[in-house]
Order: structure tokens, then C-alpha cells, then sequence
């Protein structure tokens, strides 16, 4: 379904990578755990995050960077993995503050050009001189490696994730690339799902931050594993503004008609691989909603039937138990008309006139669950809205993963 | 922590219990399927329900049953295991509706005094001349025995669930017995949570249904196995009004304190026999949440925590790794102040002033993990509301018992 094998560099300008192993994530190989993303030239910058109350220090300092300007720019990113910073209280705080410090001194820029992530183990201390001694001796990578900056990222994740599109605002050639990490919430540390998107093209930060909300929603937080939500979910998108176009000033303008499709098929891409590379998944499972009162309505029956349980453990067992999914609509106490919900497991209908369809083959539902990418679809039969959500299936490796293991 | 075995005879008048093999539920061991309670006279009744919006036939009648007079009444209840008669359309209700027509025929009362209730597999049409036959030639126990009631209810559930009670209004003595059955939202087929109660106490319905329904939200609403709900979760209160004390027709009257807290143990014993029973439990997880800006916000703080999937099989495998509980109260998305958060694993104080605390002792944790009851102590530092909710962790059995089976 997916490849992920793809050329590892685009032809940014101004923006320079650079990766290393800083002992802070616990690898025998030396698995480099440190991503440095330089930018030569103030970038635009829009960032969405984690809802959780219990934010991390670095979610909290982006958000305040966002905040600190109504256009605001970023000079750099830095990211590290194998220790989250996050309930680490004022010292964890004062942990990030350094790191910023260092940079804006070094790159000579405002520390609110300066953003930071963080994602591995909760409630540890993190070393700043590890990364600041660290981020001295870089050199960056030349030309810039996404595949190298994929990898410094990852956590528990089994491969790198990158995705990369190339469009056009009026005739200028916009690339756009992105990297993420996440593959559940995450065994054996509770970790996250990070996402930073770079693109080429003339945009202000405040056409990002809208781009980067909306499409979010369709992607990024359409995608479940197992329902838990991490303190450090990030996704950064920033703009570099070399293409050579007019910048463009309103999110509603027409000429972002190609970009918005592009990025948004790069973030439900990215998003994909997360679920692919969910503990323990074997199955990847969308799920389309459809004939709900609302658009939020439909997601909320949609994560409602991803998150079950009881469903996600009947589709690893290829077990065409609809009697779940009719469960899990009626417990998201959502708008639901009983009578004329309509189920498919992949093509057959299951369910119609408020009980099983009188051609339903058990048979045909099965041999469709026995693929490795399962489509329910669902109509609730109230209204119009829509919604897609992705997640897996729940088996015994998850389990194993999450369970088995001792801290 | 709880004994189960108990005389399986209350002294109650005026009420038949019968059982038998219907055919109903695939057993090999022709274990009892089908519950028939009959009182002699109108005795008063309250019912509390699933909040499902697909719920069942029986669930739907019942509910008009309770809202058909101002002071409803009960001559008979029905309860068969092996089939939900969820989902069943309109085909279900007419099932429904012949039973109750059948057994108000026979023992000439209106039909709205009959109620019933189904368990089993969902979307298979529930055959009501076999119910019908069978109640025809039913003999009751005699001393009606509460110990049969219990098993003829069960599904998966490992142990028939009774508990009983003894108490005063005025200087009559006052019997409660309650009979309940589930074990998770469950397999191999879907089921459910059923309660039944029954009292000698002279309390008119009104009453009833106020004690039921408060009682209800501390124990039967405050255990969760894997946060699915049924289609058919019912609990009923019966009293015979055949003890020898005035009425008592207000809720608030003082006399109805002791009958209040004897009630509430009661149903609170039940509902963790169901816990102890859930799908590949092998621990009982109490949550006590405190420092809640209100009753409802602990609740969904508490639930948020007992129902995440890394926080269930953390504990499973005895592991401290209380990130992932400050993951859970971060992603409820209600109130709690970061750096007041205190958790207790057992007696252990793990953290307080927004990260571990300066005498945290894993080990001591740990420790505790590896008894079989488990208590969390969370308080979230922003008001004074509690909640306790009661769960199970989450192991290879359940996926055993849930993915590995096939329909």
C-alpha cells in the first residue's frame, strides 16, 4: 500500500540538517537521537498540539513561540528522542529554556525562533549540556538527508517515516517533505507522535497555521492506536518562502488549491504509517462514517468504533462479530437511527431495516477480514456529515509489548 | 476480598423463582437458561438501563413499562441468556411483546407489569415460543432459590453473582438479595451487565427509582472491564412491600438510612464481582480520584485512567510506570492542575510538585503491583470532588478470550 522507499533529499535551500548519537536515548547500536534542523533565513512557521493538560515543557514553549508574535518565524528545530521531558516540573522547563538560549545565541536570532521536542521516557530529567555539547560538534548533512532526520526521530517505531510532494503555486515548483515518529503510545516508555513538515513555498505563518489545523484534522487526528494520547504530540509545518511566487496572503485564495491537496495527502500519508507501524498491529482498518448530524458527530462514532476493544480484537481474529460494531455506535451516545444503520465489511452489507441483511454472507465478511487493510463502512442514517478514521487491530503482541515487559 | 458463597434462601413471601433449559444458549451441559420471577401481588419496581442509543427490544419495553403509570408495578420478570434479541428489528419487538402478552395472560395482570430481559448473542432472532413453552411447564423452587436464579442469568461469566443484605426500617427487619451477571463487554459473543434486586421493604416505586438511580452511579456506573457497553445493560429493583413497616414515600426520610447504605454495599459487591470477573482479569484495580473540580470531572478523570489500554497492561505486567497515569489525566481533557497532580501506587507517593517525588521508591511500587488488589490514589489538585471507579487490567487472556475465537 505504502512505499516508503524514496529519495532522500529535496532541493531545499537555506535549511541544513544535521543528526547525532547523544547517549540520551538508550541504543546499542548508537542510534542517533538528536535532529538539528538549521534554517539560514527566518521561516515562516504554524504548529498544532497535543490536547493533553499534562503538556510537556517543549509543547508548552512552542506554543508560547506561536503565540509571541502574529507572524512568527523559526530559525530552528530541535529534536530529541529517548527522554520526553515531560513531568519533570520547573527544571524541565529550565531544561528547554537552555537549550533555546544556546541557539539563539549561536544562530544570533530571537529565542522565539528557537522550538524544541522532545519524546521518550516520562518524568526523567533531561540533560541540556548532553544536547548543547552535542549540537556544537554538528555538521550538517550535505544536501540535506530526510531519511537521516526520519531515523534520529524514531522511538520504538520500526522503520523511518517520510513522505514528499512536489506541486505548483502559480508556476513556481513547491516541494514539500515530512518526517514523523509514533507507532502507538508507546511501549516500553509511553512515547508520542511527532510530525515536522517543510515546504519551499511563499507563505506567512498565519495561511500555515490554518492549512496546518484543517488539515490536521483530517489526518493526524484521525488516526488511532489505542486511544491514548501522548503529553508531547507535535506537528510543526514551516515555509522557507524561496519559491519563486508572489506570497500569499489568504488561506482562501485559489491558487493554494494544489498545495492544500498535496500537503494534506502528505500528512494522511504520514498519519497512515503511524498506524501501520502501531504496536503490534497486523491489520490496517479505515473507517468510513457516513449519514451522521455532524462532521464532529461522525468522527466521534468513528473513534468510538476504532477504539473498541471488543472490535479491534474480532478483526485480528477475522471473526465478523458486527454485533461489536453495532456496540460501539451505540455507545459513543451519538444521533443513530437503530432502524436504518447500514454496516459493510468491505463491500457486503451487514446490517440494514434494523437487523442483519437478508443476503448478508458471512462467508464473503470474513474473506474480506482476512486481507491486511480492512474497510468498515457505516451509516448512521441521520444526516450527511462524514468522516474517515484509521487505526488497527489489537492483538497479542500489543500486549507482549506493553505488558511483558519490566521497567 | 469478597465471599461468594452464602445461603442461597432469603425468608422472602409473595415471590416464585424458576428455572430450566430452554435450548436457548448452546450448552452442552444443558445449563439453565431461562429465569422466570413471578410475585404474587403488584409489587413496586424501578429499572435503570444502557445508555446505548441501539439498545434492545426488551430494554426499550422495559423502559415504557416504567414510564407507563406514575407508581408502576411488577407481577413478573424474564430472563433468558444465549440471545440478546439486540438488533433484531421490528421482528425483536414483536418477540418481546409476545412473551409479556403470554405472561400476563397467565397470571391475569396488565401486560405493562411484565418485564424482561435478554443476554447472548446480538442479531439473532430470539424464538419466543421456546421461552413460551418452557414457562408453561415451570415448577418454582420452593424456598425460591437464589443461587439457581444466579447461574440461569450467567453467559461467559465464570461464577454465578449473589450478595444479600440485612437491615431495619422502623423495627422491621428488611431482606435485599440482588443477583447480577457479566464479565466484560464479553465473549465469544457480545454481551451484558444484568442486575436484578428484590427487597421486602414497603417503598413505593418513586422511591425505589431514586435509590437506584443514585446508588447506581457509584457501583453499577463506576466499573469498567474494556469500555465497551451493551445493548442490553438492565438493572431492576423489585419490592414486595411485605414488611411489616409504614410506608416511607420520600426519598429524604431519615428512616431509609440504614436501608440506603445496605442497598448501596450490596450493589457496590455485585459490581465488583463483575470486575473480578472480567475478560482475563488477573488483578483488581481500584482508582480513587480526588481533587476534582467536580463529581463528574473525577469520574471522567478516574474512567480516563481505568479504561486506557497502556495503564491496564502496565499493571498486568507489575510495572510502575506511572507516565503512562499521567498520560490518562492529561488526556481526559478536564481540569488538573500539572504541578499539584499527587499519585499513589498502594501507599507510595510517586509524584507531587509536577514530577516524581524526592522519596519515590520503585521498588515499594512495585511491590505493591504484585498483590492482587490494586489501589490508584490520584488527586489532580484543583478542587475537592471524588470519584471511585473499579476496573481490571488488561492481559493476554483477554485477547485469547476475544480475537482468538472464531464465529
Amino acid at each position: 500500500m505504502f512505499d516508503n522507499r524514496m529519495n532522500e533529499y529535496t532541493s531545499f535551500q537555506n535549511l541544513k540538517i544535521s543528526t547525532c548519537f547523544s547517549g540520551i536515548k538508550k541504543s546499542p547500536n548508537n542510534e542517533h537521537d538528536l535532529l538539528l534542523i538549521e534554517f539560514e533565513k527566518a521561516s515562516s512557521v504554524a504548529g498544532v498540539f497535543t490536547k493533553s493538560l499534562t503538556s510537556s515543557a517543549s509543547v508548552n514553549q512552542c506554543r508560547d513561540c506561536l503565540n509571541s508574535e502574529e507572524q512568527s518565524t523559526v530559525r530552528a528545530i530541535v529534536v530529541n528522542s529517548g527522554n520526553a521531558n515531560a513531568f519533570t516540573g520547573e527544571k524541565g522547563e529550565e531544561t528547554v529554556l537552555e537549550i533555546r538560549k544556546f541557539l539563539s545565541y549561536k544562530l544570533n536570532c530571537n529565542i522565539n525562533q528557537v522550538y524544541t521536542a522532545s519524546t521518550g521516557v516520562i518524568g526523567e530529567q533531561l540533560d541540556s549540556s548532553k544536547i548543547i555539547n552535542h549540537i556544537k560538534n554538528l555538521s550538517p548533512y550535505d544536501p540535506p538527508n530526510w531519511s537521516e532526520a526520519a531515523k534520529a526521530i524514531k522511538t520504538t517505531d520500526t522503520f523511518p517515516k517520510i513522505a514528499k510532494r512536489t506541486c505548483k503555486i502559480d508556476n513556481a515548483k513547491i516541494e514539500i517533505v515530512g518526517i514523523a515518529k509514533g507507532s502507538g503510545m508507546i511501549a516500553p516508555n509511553m512515547a508520542t507522535m511527532l510530525g515536522f513538515l517543510f515546504t519551499n513555498a511563499n507563505l506567512p505563518s498565519n495561511v500555515l497555521q490554518k492549512i496546518l489545523e484543517i488539515e490536521n484534522e483530517k489526518t493526524f487526528n484521525s488516526i488511532t492506536v489505542d486511544s491514548d494520547t501522548s503529553t508531547s504530540d507535535t506537528v510543526l509545518l514551516s515555509a522557507t518562502r524561496t519559491a519563486n511566487h508572489v506570497p500569499i496572503n489568504k488561506y482562501s485564495d485559489k491558487r493554494l488549491k494544489d498545495f492544500k491537496k498535496n500537503i494534506s495527502s502528505l500528512m494522511l500519508e504520514l498519519a497512515q504509517l503511524i498506524v501501520i507501524d502501531g504496536e503490534g498491529a497486523s491489520k490496517f482498518i479505515t473507517i468510513k462514517l457516513e449519514g451522521a448530524s455532524s462532521t464532529k458527530s461522525a468522527k466521534k462514532i468513528a473513534f468510538s468504533v476504532a477504539n473498541s476493544p471488543l472490535v479491534k480484537t474480532a478483526i485480528a481474529g477475522e471473526d465478523a462479530n458486527w454485533g461489536r460494531i453495532i456496540m460501539a455506535i451505540g455507545k459513543s451516545g451519538e444521533k443513530a437511527n437503530r432502524d436504518k444503520i447500514k454496516i459493510y465489511i468491505g463491500n457486503e452489507l451487514v446490517t440494514s431495516n434494523g437487523m442483519v441483511s437478508k443476503n448478508y454472507s458471512e462467508q464473503k465478511a470474513t474473506e474480506h477480514l482476512k486481507q491486511k487493510e480492512i474497510i468498515l463502512t457505516i451509516d448512521v442514517g441521520v444526516g450527511k456529515s462524514k468522516a474517515t478514521v484509521y487505526t488497527c487491530d489489537l492483538t497479542h503482541k500489543y500486549i507482549e509489548i506493553n505488558a511483558d515487559y519490566r521497567s
